[in-house]
């Protein structure tokens, strides 16, 4: 084991409590976004949850996590729970608390999961990987100042990088940009998970203006299997996100991942509250 | 009240079991499908039991349901429990059990939901309701035989109908179809969960051979107020589905759903299990 593991590895880190499925994990600094951690890397944690289970079946096939509120800094609890086990499937039921002021432990975000043993079967793609130049022509996109989520991740925009004017012109919310762990790790379920909450509320591109926006909700499909994430090494993969609709008070986001190949590895969406 | 409910409301009747949030319902012959109920009526019942909860806040914002085991015809008990109330938002957990041959409640389906209390912000669309002729000028599409619950829905394709023929000649799997429950029915957020779900498995379309298929797990996100819903009433609305993947036994579909009038009400995403 090395002495100095990734901030990824750090942030994953999760000790048994006793009862099979109860985790404890703590928040770390590397991952903090403006008022909690980063929403992706909660997603991350369920997923290393999930796969730490002694009961796991397979591997992660569906992951749905509400941000039912902030998480403050700190340890947290997890349970991870495996309410049905089907042959080649396993539905999970998932809460993190945090203990309030009095001690008594509140729900700050529920998931629920579907784990699942794939077999090789007729496969097809249907959205296809976009046209864009490749990581290497690109510059890293400069790090927003105060974010420290942000320092962890390369990113390389092909399109949709934030508005360089926040002069309200609407505009479409597609972005298209290649994107790893920083420094590079191996591509895997924990880290895809947090890949997919990777883009910025599409609100910013869409309205060019700073609107304050959380996520409520995302859910991710996950269509490559360990062997195939694996295989995707520590290089870039390409995501592409975007607005369906802004209606009173919350959006909704698509969003894609790809190998550099151009296999999706990934499908995601996720609803989000904004300001006015 | 009438004497002939109308058969999504017969489907939605929900008795209270004693303790608050716990509710009995029981399968209807109208909405059966293969093996089980129809997906969307189980989504829409648990919508029907969040609404229902006397601590409800706000109205139905996003839904995930996770499809455990094939509901067993007769009785079964929902569960819903709100486990995070905020200003604004609230968070659920919910659970359909149906008892095992021992009489001990086995998990069915599980779900999350998040209900909002919405206000009037900055809204925009970015995906526009696709242009097809109109409900009128097209011809309701024929029943499968056998399959009770698409004889409660009204359905106009005017892109993607089923193969006409069963060749294995792949094609892109896009449906853009007007629908409206038959009868006609006022439309409202349990309707509209039900009509999620209303697009036949795109692999079927894509594949152009009958494949086995059944969904795993389901989200809609709600675009739209209850007055919002109301003021389309009985009219058809448009449905648009793709897949994006098809890959080793699971591929996803992403959904749209929009009022006449061109505004949408609801996005939808599923995994789908697929057989060889």
């Amino acid at each position: 084991m090395s002495t100095n593991p990734h901030p990824l590895d750090r942030a994953l880190a999760l000790a048994p409590t006793g009862a099979v499925g109860h985790y404890r994990g703590q928040t770390t600094q590397d991952y903090w976004n403006m008022v909690g951690p980063y929403g992706g890397i909660t997603a991350a944690t369920l997923v290393r949850a999930i796969m730490s289970h002694p009961q796991c079946l397979g591997e992660p096939l569906s992951l749905t996590v509400n941000y039912a509120a902030a998480v403050g800094a700190g340890e947290f609890d997890i349970e991870a729970r495996p309410v049905r086990t089907n042959r080649s499937t396993q539905h999970w039921l998932l809460t993190i608390t945090q203990p309030d002021a009095d001690g008594d432990a509140q729900v700050v975000t529920t998931a629920t999961a579907v784990t699942a043993v794939r077999r090789s079967t007729w496969s097809a793609e249907e959205e296809a990987m976009p046209v864009v130049p490749a990581a290497q022509e690109l510059e890293r996109a400069p790090v927003l100042n105060g974010v420290a989520w942000l320092q962890t991740y390369d990113m390389r925009f092909a399109q949709g990088i934030l508005p360089s004017v926040w002069d309200g012109s609407e505009a479409e919310s597609l972005t298209r940009l290649w994107v790893r762990d920083e420094p590079a790790r191996p591509l895997d379920f924990c880290a895809i998970a947090a890949l997919a909450d990777v883009f910025f509320p599409r609100i910013w591109l869409r309205r060019a203006q700073r609107t304050p926006a959380g996520t409520v909700s995302m859910t991710v499909y996950f269509h490559a299997g360990s062997e195939e994430l694996a295989a995707v090494g520590p290089a870039h993969i390409l995501g592409q996100a975007r607005g369906q609709e802004f209606r009173n008070g919350f959006f909704d986001q698509t969003a894609q991942l790809w190998s550099p190949g151009g296999r999706m590895l990934a499908s995601s969406h996720q609803v989000v509250y904004y300001k006015e």
